[in-house]
């Protein structure tokens, strides 16, 4: 491996196992000998907690420490993420494991960082519907309703949720039950308590660990996150950590996530979506700095899994494009990663992940993947160190806007992240680099131009520091449509101080009735009707305001298509002073502080303005 | 409301937790204050009784009232209607409320009328799977097949049934469960019997209120109905009550319920399909009138519930055109609604219907329907009052028949409602009203063409009255296929004194498999071959015999598409001396007694024979 | 009936509850009186053990007899095949009946043969996630991995499967589950051990039979098949019986599970498909000829149902062209059956085939299958016997591979049953008649081709067999790509002996991406890269190597299309001294002994060589 050039190895992450075949029967041997072999070799290991495989054992002593779906199934033993988040019993039992790693390895020279877990919320795991969570969640109601006592206030509660409205009033915080197997719909605010609730729980899980781990080892705590998994919220459990690094499968997420188009998935089938990973970086950029004080500054991350041919989890698994792993590798570099790390070192020939390739094939044989990575190694010791530098562009994520919109679409497949991406997305195309905001965020500064759009509560003083930022802001469709408890506020949306725009009414529309623009593009899926004195600045063509501006604010009363996010993103650019300039389809630009690179994600060679890029091309081009 | 020109205003429906907060603890004092407030602005009052929504303390008491789903899940409390129709406990709990507040309401002169429940069968919860329908549906079938003393006679429904098919007799009703998840499909005869007894449990549940009000109030009592609601039998439900109501909107129904193609849902997705309200219009109109003897007659029906713009609940949730609320309203009246009743008031700006629009804004301002409606009452005090008259053509539609189709459709997708439906609309496109009659009418005086499509079940009084009737008579296709056990009579249908037609054999088609017919047209996906000595007045283009006829009784053996129906009817028409006129695409007419009313549902203007209709356009034009 | 030429009549596989109506009270009188009747007129009986079809009372001496599915949901009583495989109590009444039964009628000589039970796996009934089932897995898992004494080695097991991969070893043997809803994807071997005992409680199941009627009598035992039931080896089960028969409803099937396109299904419609029959014909040839050492021979074999019109199962139910009955009993013959029942003799009129059709209506009536029948009864009186031969091609059909595909289909929609018949489709469109062959064949003696597509699991023995068979062998995608524990062998597959071929990397396609190949046709779904020394004989349009080829030994390294399939399989018979012919769509060549059959599946005429072949037609030429 150091041969390679790789100079990180992530060990332990599933070898709960092996550490404790029975319960308390510890051994580290084997752990102990392979740091000392790595270290010996020049390698940094990152250990791993195990505690997203439970052994058999473990269901024996906690029987009741399983998940329930939604339809009220156990999820059992017998592949990994085996546990609620919410059982007392499991999490003390993660307490001692992590315990006992971080006393033996914690002064270790040769384990420079840790991760906890194993990519929390895959397979949908952070929502359950147990036992253990309907207390938890009762336990967690009574702390955000606070009364006399320990009982929480439930008169609050039911006014904040609205429960009169189908005498769905409670008299005890024992009354309330998880929002699943409702006879219709449940009442929104109950699901987003839930929501938030379950986030808190992942979150606090983590802490326990972080925790441990800290008061034996000064090496930095890291979480390897997922793409799209939205379920808890990053910038949370981010704070607690010092890294964050994440999991990176182009080809699979382009299968089962991304959301493109039949044409876009064959089209990217061998290389992967042009944006979707991109984003992923600069969101992750951000939660690895949400422990600072605003998040637009320079945040640690890391790939730390990098896709290095077919897999084995998705719909169809097809081989990259000869190149991509390497273009992969340098456009998490561009981002700013601090380390790119594959997986898997060598195919393994058993069990679930039999088919997802590695860097060595089975029999140990040299795969593509290898070659491509060696590649990088030689051309990063002659590269500059990649300075990260602010963009221009500032792009609003909030995961409690996720939940919100998933909670209540209004029509069918409406959704925040592909709002957000789309947005993105467009400003890819204008050839931008973009930073991915918190919303925490208050200081502006830098920025010429700040999106929230489908930031469904957007609290004062948000409001306040967007308006004073300087910034051209772009907000709407349904930014500040709610308040924290899913009401509608009145006076109504967006309700922005001076900004003269009412949302009188709206409605969700078929994909099949876009409703064109006066200047080029259409609205699609979701249209506001404005009321107000605030200048118009985009009619429907047949004359109805769409979006409008006073100041430097605009709202946009729709959801637009790609020309119209192109043609509104441009004009804002323009006003912002901020120089765009269109790429063609599958080629991105990324800026640093010392190089912009060039990217073409597309299966042909490309002409550019600064000269061809061949297939899976990379170009770096000094600043 | 008075100052719009609303005279009715309905209360109360979902209102027990805010009655009764805790068990026995009753708060009137609220409700006496609203009525007493309403009545002084001399708005009468629609008093409904809230079990529809069972407070959570219910649950409590009675911890196994809940109704249980197909796949055997409990449909929880969090939303409404969480209740089982079979429960004892909860039924003696609405027993209990409801005769409080007849009790204290029963003479109020400002309490005009009353409504039990809301929506019974709304999010399917007509059919229940529970411990307590299993219990009570043993206790039906004794009923339903009695022997010697309370135990039933189970040979007789042994032989009823045909159990000795696959062994599956049974030696006690105890040995009866409900027919859900069985290894493949339940005796037909099974199920049926159990959508019956489930039907009679909602008839049942809905008379204990309706005898409690009668005996402290003269106000008349009825119940608001759903749009394609058919779990269970309103005839006999409306046969308790005064006055039919129901809930119409037109723009979520043609989203999620109409069944229409994606083109026709595009064309009227901001005006609702052109039939489908006027359908429940007259269908409700019978179940209005179902207290009287035949039910050809005039029957006392309002719409409770009219969408006033957008609502919620759809998968696509778009705005009117402007002018569709007026419409809409219109198209009620001339149809016989004595009131139309717009939901809601005030939008809700919290819980679960928070994105449900209303007259007013949940800021107070007034909405679009507010000025439509207020326009509709401007000229309905210029209006002559609506006569209305019976139809030339009458329509049988039996709830017993959609259960038998859903049982057993044979082919995918083939369903009764849309087989009615399509020859609704065949008829409405020739110009016609129509009056849809109940299965147990005999007297078909003043029609001149009866319609009987798929009526699965024809006692032999019906075929004797429908013979004897002087009108044109179109059967089938399957009519008078099954006996009242779901048995295949023999001799084989129709078995139809005097006409000598017998289906020899019959088959389900793909929709890519039509079969073209002789004269233009298709039958596409259920198609019978028929046998006997009566006249072929239909053939498929390569000769088979399709419809014949004896006297004034024709039989369809296949379903027809429009352009058969078009032809069929048009020929049926011609018999028996009713004048026709085709009618574009969207148009529609509605005759009563004092006006003829035409109806434009395009979304773009029409020219007719009695002038222009513009978009959303409602012309009268005096007889 | 024997004037209408039958010979052979079934009875009493349904007869539980009129045997036995409530425990140990037998009711032999009626049978006793119905074997004496059909004798007396010169039939033959077939009789049928009940026990597809428990009494009621059955489960009130065994509630826990019931299957449990997949998702949890016991499987009820209401239909039929309501039991689990894996339940003692059961088996032991089915061991009860059954030597009641033999004991009876073992010497009777009117019953000429037995069934036992009923289309074994029918509406998915071989698996079961029952506790009987987790219970009978644990301890067959216990012989599978024998250790001292009677409690097995786990530790075999746990490495075997690779259980180290996510800490999943087991303790012991009483920890392992049914490998249903796990978190996400269960070990392929935990699975694949799973599969392989649900295959064996059948076979053992009807085991338990056979044994007991051997007793008692001489007459042949044989079990009436399903098509496409694949979840037991009927390989296993067949070497218990004497006769193998099946139930042959080829427009049931064509809808419900061919998986042809909708245009193949719409051509077809009232023919079925042109292979699908045939194939299960040549499969049940080889499952009947199990008991043999090779099944290369001459299996007994039977169409215990042939379809005789619409039936009642099927999305949809068309009615056969006039003359298909009478093509699909010669086709039978063709393919080596010694007898062709129809199904069913008169139609009930009630239960849950009232919509079946049969010889005879409802009413008593002949019914189109019957003169069709007749016919063939006619011309089978004036043919020679048909005299079956060894075809020239053999073609592997493994239910182990088929549940490995299933298991790790790697890309959506991937299944070998659909690989190996489209092999067999494409080896018919060559004119080419085809025997199927069991994994366990190793005397290819006979045959010049000889194919083994999607063979996953490859033993050294079968190998060597194939090599030194003298004829050509296709083999590939995914031949010998597992070791019997579904790990992936090193060296990398195929490891063929004398073959320099290694797979070195493979992938799955979306269906919309198609590889073209270099001599026309393309590679859909699934594509290997081939490395070694081994001559490349098929090549992508880009050059990449797809197949390879040592001696007689070719290796397939992806899915072909028909075309590709076509022109390989053109080029092997070439090499392999077999002479081909294509054939028109639709149109299909049997070979037997004394004759060359043609049918003609298109519902329109075709010319032939031989002759004009009408719709529905049968040209016999003798050889
Ligand atoms: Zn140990
Ligand atoms: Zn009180
Ligand atoms: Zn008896």
């Amino acid at each position: 491996m150091a041969a390679l050039g790789l100079t990180w190895v992530r060990i332990g992450e599933f070898a709960w196992g092996r550490l404790e075949p029975t319960p308390g029967d510890l051994h580290f041997g084997w752990l102990d000998e392979a740091i000392a072999v790595l270290g010996a070799a020049g390698l940094r290991v990152v250990l791993g907690t195990p505690t997203a495989t439970p052994p058999r054992w473990m269901l024996t002593r906690h029987p009741d420490m399983l998940a329930v779906d939604d339809q009220g199934r156990l999820r059992g033993f017998g592949s990994r993420r085996h546990y609620c988040f919410s059982h007392a019993g499991y999490l003390e039992e993660c307490r001692r494991i992590t315990t006992l790693l971080a006393q033996r390895y914690g002064a270790n020279p040769h384990v420079a960082a840790w991760q906890t877990d194993n990519e929390y919320g895959c397979h949908d795991t952070v929502i359950s519907y147990s036992e253990a969570a309907r207390a938890a969640f009762r336990g967690w109601l009574r702390m955000a309703y606070p009364g006399n006592g320990n009982d929480g206030d439930i008169g609050a509660l039911n006014a904040a949720w609205g429960n009169v409205f189908w005498s769905m009033d409670y008299a005890d915080f024992d009354e309330i039950d998880l929002p699943n197997l409702t006879v219709t719909e449940p009442n929104p605010a109950h699901v987003l308590a839930f929501r938030r609730f379950s986030s808190d729980q992942v979150v606090a899980f983590n802490r326990a660990q972080v925790d441990i781990i800290r008061q034996h080892s000064a090496a930095p705590v890291s979480h390897n996150y997922m793409g799209r998994v939205t379920d808890f919220d990053h910038f949370d459990l981010g704070a607690d950590l010092d890294i964050a690094t994440w999991d990176s499968y182009p080809l699979g997420f382009l299968e089962d996530r991304v959301g493109a188009t039949p044409e876009q998935q064959r089209h990217f089938a061998r290389q992967g979506d042009p944006d979707f990973q991109a984003f992923h970086h600069d969101l992750y950029r951000a939660v690895g700095a949400a422990q600072g004080a605003h998040g637009a500054g320079r945040g640690r991350w890391w790939v730390m899994e990098q896709q290095p041919g077919p897999v084995n989890w998705a719909p169809h698994n097809p081989a990259p494009l000869p190149g991509m792993v390497r273009l992969w590798t340098w456009e998490a570099f561009a981002h700013g990663a601090e380390a790119v790390c594959y997986f898997r070192w060598r195919q393994a020939p058993f069990a679930q992940e039999q088919m997802h390739t590695g860097m060595l094939r089975p029999d140990g044989a040299e795969a593509q993947a290898f070659h491509e990575a060696a590649m990088v190694a030689a051309e990063l010791a002659d590269a500059p160190d990649v300075a990260q530098r602010q963009a221009r562009v500032g792009l609003i994520f909030d995961y409690g806007a996720e939940w919100m919109w998933q909670i209540q679409p209004h029509g069918a497949g409406l959704c925040y992240f592909d709002l957000v991406l789309q947005h993105y997305r467009a400003l890819r195309r204008l050839g931008l680099s973009v930073d991915i905001l918190p919303p925490s965020v208050r200081d502006f500064a830098g920025y010429g131009l700040v999106l929230a759009p489908g930031l469904m509560v957007v609290p004062d003083d948000l409001k306040a520091a967007l308006s004073a930022s300087g910034a051209q802001v772009l907000i709407g469709p349904r930014t500040a449509a709610r308040d924290g408890e899913f009401r509608m506020p009145v006076p109504l949306p967006p309700a922005w101080n001076g900004l003269d725009v009412t949302v009188s009414r709206l409605q969700s529309l078929r994909a099949d009735m876009p409703v064109p623009l006066a200047g080029g593009g259409a609205v699609t899926g979701w249209l506001e009707e404005l009321e107000g004195g605030a200048e118009v600045v985009l009619r429907t063509a047949s004359g109805d305001a769409v979006a409008m501006r006073a100041g430097k604010v605009t709202y946009m009363g729709g959801w637009g298509d790609g020309e119209a996010l192109r043609l509104l993103l441009s004009e804002l650019c323009a006003l912002a002073g901020i120089a765009v300039q269109e790429l063609p389809e599958g080629v991105r630009i990324r800026d640093t502080g010392t190089e912009r690179f060039w990217f073409n994600h597309n299966p042909h060679p490309v002409d550019t303005p600064v000269g061809a890029l061949p297939v899976a091309g990379v170009l770096r081009v000094p600043v």
